[in-house]
């Protein structure tokens, strides 16, 4: 068994089943899940609904508060329930910039690092491509309605199903996307180490998912509009790949916007990175760490960040 | 007692009692209370908010964001107290697709697998029963103000509170609406599935009920518009029989559009079913079966698939 | 101590303290709790969200199924704390209609019968006159702005901040809102002895109060807009007498609407105790005395339906 | 240790370590969590949704019950990430009448009051420079669209992010608001102290902080538009102090209002210590306290609220 604490769950009778291809297939599983619903409830958002996001007439086209309370809650869920499908096995990461604060601070193995976050790049695939296999009527249908700038017969608003792009406001530069993206993911790993603290005020009862589905919800409904909140590399390159091979070209990779960014794809994979270390870090440095050196922190056994790999 | 794992919850002793016809009663009790409450907020939705649905003026009709939140979030609570009501007697199924894969997977008895699904369809229609009992003054209101196409003098929108349709994009094709039907159900029954394997993260304190409930409203947020996530035959034919009845006429049965679908009531039937034993394989493919045998699984008293029903 | 079940909590020291006095004061505080936050809501939605209601204008008046989400949300909030107040001293019934069905079914001492309810017809009294004194500035800028009809200066649209009336496609007549609370408040007496009951899937962590709020929301989005979702004598009365002295008039008491109703105060009176008993005896029917002679039930000892009184 | 019940979470191994820096830096980070969130959530409301609040036009601006909606849920999960970050260490009071409540009521140690409150100040302030660091580019594009009054370039839509102001029903009168804020504040105390009180339904499974940001969601929905909800005078005292120091001007502080108000800064701060101290006394007068005296409550040792400090 491995020393560090699964994110949302006891250790349970199927962790100690499978090993590490056990653990990446459910990782696989729950981000696959992930991607499925939260590109979901976008394309409802974007396509499905005949009453959304077109207000402004078939050409121009945006998103009101009604939109976004509905994006946020259906990304909150497909979070919840990706981490239940995986949690007992692999302690359900679903996303690289967790993996990799947990290895940096939480005793998580570096051996696994690759492995969990190739599971969940081809899981995120698989869920963006499940997405358009139920919703390309949709798609198509709706891209065909709008009159405005297209690439490939494609729309931003259908990109902005599968992939993220930053808020016309930031008018192209990186440096606003980014800080955003370092800020959201620093919070969603710093919610995310609080829940699962057992010093702290971890859930109990098996609700960690939920209440880590709500952390996304927060971070959606407060931070969301500016870059769509990738906070997570694989949830948003995984899509991105998807859609490059599907059509949408330049959109997605490497993520050419109307003459401003000459390629955005990166920064909602270094930016989740970044900050999910960042959260962590924090957390530890104002909670976790708080005047105690590091052998005690060693006593505290169900945190065990200094513990050998013994799996 | 049976070997199966009750979906949502722990042996009780009001499980013990009644035997097979106290389950039905269950079964039948916790459906209507599920139908009664999903096709009520769809009939406030549609026909009793003077607010919703009506943008385009009244000939035309369609849902907006805040219309599918609220939808959204009624078919979840109708499905949370539909299984809090019938839980601790018969495992709250309430859904012929949710039976079919548990029978196929979790050692749920087949003897009871008809009288569970001639229940819930009896549950079903008498709730769809109920809803027009209280909405008929509203939906004739509704019917009559509407100047677009109407059958018997009762428009789609109104059937709509009732059975599912596919969205206009699959303008009448037979595969988008049933894939729709097969993913929507094989999610459902893979996050039912995780959310009570004691194993894995399995929800506590009772609280199994809310949690399903957001499965059902991560399904309606996610993937709800293409074809009304029916993702259960009675859900759907129950109500789908009573608006025959009650001068729905074709609309209802067979469920044919404006030129398209000649018969459409059999796909929320067979999808769902389909999907369900889907989901259940899906989930112990890769979860819960990961790299074990048979006879290992056979240790695992609490899921128990294989033992004899001694009940 | 009582044999009654609470309807939300285990048995707590708070309540073996205070006696029937004790009782009394906390369901006035619970019910105060209530009435504040679900008139407050529709306050918000009514006078002084300035977004909301008007899309029609300043003579008419309406809400959409945004301003229906932030009525069911609040009401079920105002539900949850006013039962988290109240619970561990009362039990928290909060309604009349809880009370009688209690006393009928569940052992409830019919000696407190009539301190409860008249405690919480005081507490919602003094609720909606919190609700005034923090909102009459909003509603008489609201008042005053509309163009229709008006009784003393005051529109519907402000009564419906305090006091319910069915909606227009009643037509006055009185069944369709008779039905509705009845249908509505058994409902809701079924979801509280599910979600309490022991013997089933028992809400546990003490989130009962939570819960319960949630089968609020379920019946303010499935059935509200039919006639208020009063379903509870003492929320529907306690605001209609203090409306009818703060300058409603007869929009208050007896309840007169435009040409129709000559009095429809009775019917948020009547519905609910009527639905309420309905509730718990289809609940005993169908789930909780399933082919169960009342002999065997005495040995539940936690129901206890036929053991005195011995507080 | 202390004697004071912890408002959201039992005696932890955090909370013996770091005494009372440690607990500083735990309401540090979970008040700045709570206004990067609050204030967040309003910004996207504002300045970054574009189909929100610009219905009347680029020069006029409201929120509408979707807005409304997406504030109240956004600022409870705010409340519920920062308890969930501090819970553990400092009892997560995070708003100065919570701590001045307690000190009154809850044997918390009045020592301990002035180093709480400045790091909530503190706290709040840098969450709120967070905001404007991630969402200056909308809030410059957004003040430069608007074509309404502006003070240094800003409108009170932009400051509405921030800090408070009262609605314009109240014409500039000093009781509306302030009557607003102590009933406000009244009632989340009153919800802190109940849900967290054994002696009552206090939640378990350490979901206190879920439920404690429902209260203020409760609140929100139910009070919040009259004046913005602050009920914390460092979630508005230090936003306010950060705009002022970067361009609002007297929009924040002294808080001038067109034509009405010479300063309204005092209103969200003595209000809500006003309310909170009122609203535990309340608990106490109707539930908590009831009929018993002083030595019988100090029988109880989990409130103990008159054991000396010995931390």
């Amino acid at each position: 068994m491995a020393v560090e604490i699964p994110p949302l769950v006891k250790p349970s009778r199927l962790r100690s089943r499978g090993g590490l291809f056990g653990e990446c297939l459910a990782e696989f599983l729950g981000t696959c899940v992930l991607v499925s619903f939260g590109c979901g409830v976008v394309a409802m958002a974007v396509a499905a609904l005949p009453g959304s996001g077109r207000t402004a007439g078939p050409t121009t086209f945006f998103l009101g508060a009604g939109d976004w309370l509905l994006i946020s809650w259906g990304w909150a869920l497909a979070v919840t329930f990706g981490a239940y499908v995986a949690g007992g096995v692999s302690g359900a990461h679903l996303n690289p910039a967790v993996t990799l604060a947990f290895a940096v601070r939480r005793g998580f193995s570096w051996c696994k690092v690759v492995p969990y976050m190739a599971s969940q790049l081809v899981g995120a695939f698989v869920g963006a491509a499940l997405v358009y296999g139920v919703y390309h009527d949709a798609i198509n249908t709706f891209d065909r309605a709008m009159t405005g700038p297209k690439t490939n017969g494609h729309t931003l608003a259908t990109f902005s199903i599968f992939g993220t792009f930053p808020a016309a406001y930031y008018q192209g530069g990186i440096w606003g996307p980014l800080v955003d993206q370092i800020v959201g993911t620093a919070f969603l790993v710093m919610f995310i180490v609080a829940v699962v603290d057992r010093r702290n005020t971890a859930v109990q009862a098996n609700l960690g998912p939920l209440v880590i589905g709500f952390a996304v919800a927060a971070i959606g409904m407060s931070y969301g509009a500016n870059a769509g909140y990738a906070i997570n590399p694989a949830r948003d390159f995984g899509p991105r790949l998807f859609t490059w091979l599907a059509g949408w070209q330049d959109l997605a990779l490497p993520g050419t916007l109307a003459g401003s960014f000459g390629d955005y794809f990166w920064i909602p994979i270094v930016g989740p990175l970044v900050g999910g270390v960042t959260g962590v870090l924090a957390y530890d440095l104002f909670i976790g760490d708080v005047l105690h050196t590091r052998s005690q922190l060693a006593e505290l056994p169900e945190i065990g960040r200094t513990r050998p790999e013994t799996d």
